[in-house]
């Protein structure tokens, strides 16, 4: 194979960690070096890890070792850091959301063509072996045509948010849960039914201190017609779920997210129902439905993510989910918000023109 | 106990069976007679159920021994007939929904303060033991505060429709699965959570031959701000659902729609699950979440209903479902296709003003 990547993590909060229990298992990938302007996280972290912890940001970046950054600070300093580490040549992979701005994402669109640099936002769910076996169903038309999908993706984070925490912010999580949890789902959306055209959105403070949104019901309509349901909601235990309507057969899927952060195991807490006709009759009271197990590869789909970019790295090509597509995860989330506000549906081309 | 409530049965379709079916196992109701304008139809039902048959509606009404009628003709047939049985001083059952007019509800409101005959609307599912279930673990908080719900009930009779056919028409069948399935999870949604203040929905035709909707995605907020999403498609195998989010726990139902005409196992082929925390912990990775079997009675849904109408015919009181409360259910469909003309959320008000 080809010499492992050499990766250094940038942002050393809750998140880096679960990053690096997945990359750090992967041949292809080796992680050298990170950076926290704290000083204690780098040490914490590089003892963890056994890597080196580097005290600035220039250090870093100077490393000839280091091809490809792991990005997770903030949401709202993705665009500053990426600039630098792109106009330092380096590989990026960066936590969804791309931002939390448009203008943000499009600084980052825009260094990412300058440079020439990969890039990938870390849209992980749709890496998953059950969301694989989902949109190879729809595409080969097992499930007949689609009509509608169902996706919700919910836990009870804003039940204990205090206030001046970045998540009850409005600027910092646009949405609060629809920014955090609901863009995955948006992800998953556009990649098994195309573009989204427009959105309507319900959503409220509920059960919270913060004055940010934690409950929302989004109507997606998109570019070919279909239709989809986003349910985002951070007043409630942990919920993760797909349904698909299709002409043929429905599917059912659902993941436990006690097992969201242990990313080799995801897939194997979760299941994939397909509903069919057992017998047709002329008689509609007269057919039987049937709830068949479906079966999938399961996938690691943090490391999976990672991989893609090291791939990219040494064989050429392109990520699944550049700057371009995860700008357009993040449009719908403006969209939503926005929607919200104004109180009417909200067209995509009005956020991103 | 008291006297069987004598039962004329008018509209001797497929539904009239399905009732007949359910109301005739009680003690407290006794099948006298039957009406249509089709004298093999009344013979058919006749030598099913062992009950006479009028050749006339005037006839019928002019009974002694008929105190309430079963009312199954078309939905745009609902005010007239039910005005002639009011004058008539009988008793009403009426499949829902009320009507497909607001002109037609309000007329059966009218005819009905006016007489003061008992009345109710064959909203069954409200009827079911998990839905009563449900009802009692929300108001005693056992799952916490309510945040919001996913209603789901669709089937794949819109693939099946023939121009001409009344279901395939917006005036006899608004919103397409939006009347005829929908408006049963309106009334439990407005049963579970109080009156619905505004609706916004994506409708349209799809993979149908008629110019009706066949699949609507449908926001609802209640007047106390909790949520509800609806989903009523025709274009896919059956689905009756029911998702609440609540702080201290979520509530999935399901029933399987094969047993849906079937009234008295409809509640043995379903399943409620309670999702709450198995364990806590301040680290939100560390929390495990676990899914428990709710156990409810087994109810005969349609049986119960009309069982109702003579319990308050002998015993006074009125019925659950009343004029008012149905017409407040078509009024949320209303509201929901005036929102897919309008492409903008639609007050309640602003149909019943």
């Amino acid at each position: 194979m080809y010499n492992p990547v050499g990766v250094a993590a940038i942002g050393l909060g809750r998140w880096a960690y679960v990053m690096a229990d997945a990359y750090t298992k992967s041949e292809k990938l080796k992680l050298v070096t990170c950076y926290s302007r704290t000083e204690d996280k780098r040490e914490k972290f590089g003892k963890r890890y056994n890597c080196a912890g580097d005290a600035t940001m220039e250090a870093l970046l100077a490393r000839e070792d280091v091809e490809m950054v792991i990005i997770t600070v903030p949401n709202d300093k993705h665009a500053e850091v990426i600039e630098q580490c792109a106009r330092a040549g380096k590989h990026i992979y960066v936590e969804k959301p791309i931002s939390v701005s448009l203008d943000h994402a499009q600084r980052i669109d825009q260094v990412i063509k300058e440079t020439g640099v990969k890039f990938l936002c870390g849209h992980s769910s749709r890496r998953l072996g059950a969301l694989r076996k989902m949109k190879e169903m729809i595409d080969t038309k097992e499930i007949g045509e689609v009509s509608s999908i169902e996706a919700v993706f919910s836990n009870e984070r804003g039940l204990e948010l205090k206030k001046g925490n970045w998540r009850g912010d409005p600027a910092t999580a646009p949405g609060g849960p629809l920014t955090q949890l609901g863009v995955h789902q948006i992800d998953n959306l556009q990649f098994l039914l195309g573009p989204v055209a427009r959105v309507f959105n319900f959503g409220k403070p509920m059960y919270t201190e913060v004055e940010n949104i934690t409950v929302n019901q989004t109507l997606l309509e998109f570019e070919d017609g279909k239709q989809a349901y986003l349910g985002t909601n951070w007043a409630c235990p942990g919920v993760f779920s797909i349904n698909v309507y299709g002409t043929k057969a429905n599917l059912f899927y659902q993941l436990d997210f006690s097992w969201w952060s242990n990313s080799d195991v995801t897939d194997e807490h979760s299941t994939l129902i397909k509903r069919e006709f057992a017998s047709m009759s002329d008689d509609p009271d007269n057919r039987i439905l049937r709830d068949v197990k479906v079966d999938f590869e399961s996938v690691d789909h943090l490391r999976v993510e990672v991989e893609e970019v090291a791939d990219v790295i040494r064989n050429g090509g392109e990520t699944e989910i550049g700057a371009e597509a995860s700008l357009r995860n993040l449009a719908v989330v403006l969209a939503a918000v926005k929607s919200v506000h104004e109180k009417r549906p909200v067209e995509i081309a009005e956020i991103i023109g």
